[in-house]
């Protein structure tokens, strides 16, 4: 039987998603675990426990709206497997869902649509309740990012192209090409918050997209400057990877057909204006 | 020369303002470490540096308001003094603002008025994103606290009483008779927020009120029943004291003779309408 879960994460003290030589923490190795916990030792040696993934989410990385599958023998209803499972979780991650789907779905492939939110916070003092929670950038006192310039340059990164200019040496994607559907920025001082959908995303780009919206923002490129670093499919040329501290994995969207429901983005203090479609 | 500091700190990894026996981490001890290394060897020796605070938050509680005061020989600019104390400061604490001020001021007992600001966050999972920054309070899906009979509750505690139904056992104050000048419920799911102002508090007070709103919330309680623990003068009657995850200092108010700057409230995910007076 095929189950599917949606699961939120704090990501400050994980090295990612995925597992990786101990004694580094991931959330995947938590998470098996804690669903080998709750499934018990027989249940376990008939099917050890392996979970796919909708987005490898990187170090430091949050989650909102994570949904990873797993097959199992193990029968068990829905609100049982969220409070078995969680009981086994450390504080960090919580299963907010669970529910069996047919074994056509696949967390990953199925997926159609992917939305990352980065919240920036800008002042001229960091902010402790703030730290692992959201991006910091120093901004003098009583000056603020060129809004309409951002928006501006979000306009060429919308459709199809080629993303090379925003991807890490260590992506391991098979296309540079992916197709961005939507940018929403969002200013609420002293917080911006960007709103990004895409059918998929390079390691590293949403992070090097935001490094380069915020030069644009401060006025130390013009917004005619995204297009060139895109156009230019050259990693030198943008801005230096963004803090992860502020990026979320907030939705995967899938077909219609498998009911997958609607992530838990109000338990988190995004403001509610990002949270509908 | 004394020095007035408006500052913000995550409460989670302190055992409260005050300086205690080590190992154990206190707001005070670090803040004063970092005054001394930015004033250097030689201002400290003729001058060791002692704060007074206007308010002692308890173990895990944050400020986004403390003010503090202390004494010192040597001299520097108002920014100078932020950046330099910031530079030695661990991520946890940081210095918004610094000026000179009269040495008829304290920062304890020039204070009139504290408020406090309570976040609760409801919701049948805890929320890891939220963790140390809310009190996780866990409602079955599809409930919602009982508002008017919170804000009913409410009113008995405004003015002058003796609240010692509310105070803890370690509680130092010198008399539990205190002025609560306002209480203001915020709901706005799966958030709800308490703001509460009085010219002082006793040990865990604000917890302890906090824990009988709740009760009230879900209906264990009648809202009359917070005039009966009131009245009886007696811990016992009241409920659990609430988690410190969720609990503020915003605001100290001073007479304005001494001008002292606003706190940086909006440093922090709290929403814009409790921000403002």
């Amino acid at each position: 039987m095929r189950i599917v879960l949606g699961l939120q994460y704090e990501g400050s003290q994980f090295s990612g998603w995925q597992t990786q030589a101990l004694p580094i923490r991931s959330v995947q190795a938590e998470l098996e675990k804690a669903i080998e916990s709750f499934i018990g030792s027989e249940g376990v040696a008939n099917n050890p426990v392996r979970t796919i993934t909708a987005g490898r989410t990187d170090t430091g990385v949050h989650a909102l709206g994570q949904v990873v599958h797993f097959d199992t023998s193990t029968e068990r209803t829905d609100w049982s497997w969220v409070r078995g499972i969680n009981a086994f979780l450390p504080p960090d991650i919580v299963i907010n869902w669970a529910k069996p789907v047919s074994e056509e779905f696949s967390a990953r492939f199925s997926a159609f649509e992917r939305t990352y939110i980065y919240a920036v916070h800008a002042s001229s003092c960091r902010a402790p309740l703030l730290s692992n929670r959201a991006g910091f950038f120093m901004l003098p006192p009583d000056t603020w990012f060129d809004i309409p310039a951002m928006k501006k340059a979000a306009e060429c990164l919308i459709g199809e192209h080629d993303f090379s200019s925003f991807r890490s040496a260590e992506c391991q994607s098979k296309t540079p090409i992916k197709t961005m559907y939507s940018i929403d920025i969002v200013s609420e001082q002293p917080w911006l918050y960007f709103r990004i959908r895409g059918n998929a995303f390079l390691h590293h780009m949403v992070r090097n997209l935001i490094g380069c919206f915020l030069m644009i923002g401060v006025g130390k490129q013009g917004p005619e400057w995204m297009q060139e670093v895109l156009v230019a499919k050259n990693r030198s040329l943008a801005a230096p990877t963004f803090a992860p501290d502020g990026l979320y994995l907030a939705k995967i969207a899938y077909p219609e057909k498998f009911e997958i429901p609607d992530p838990w983005l109000q338990n988190s203090f995004l403001p509610s204006q990002l949270l509908q479609n």
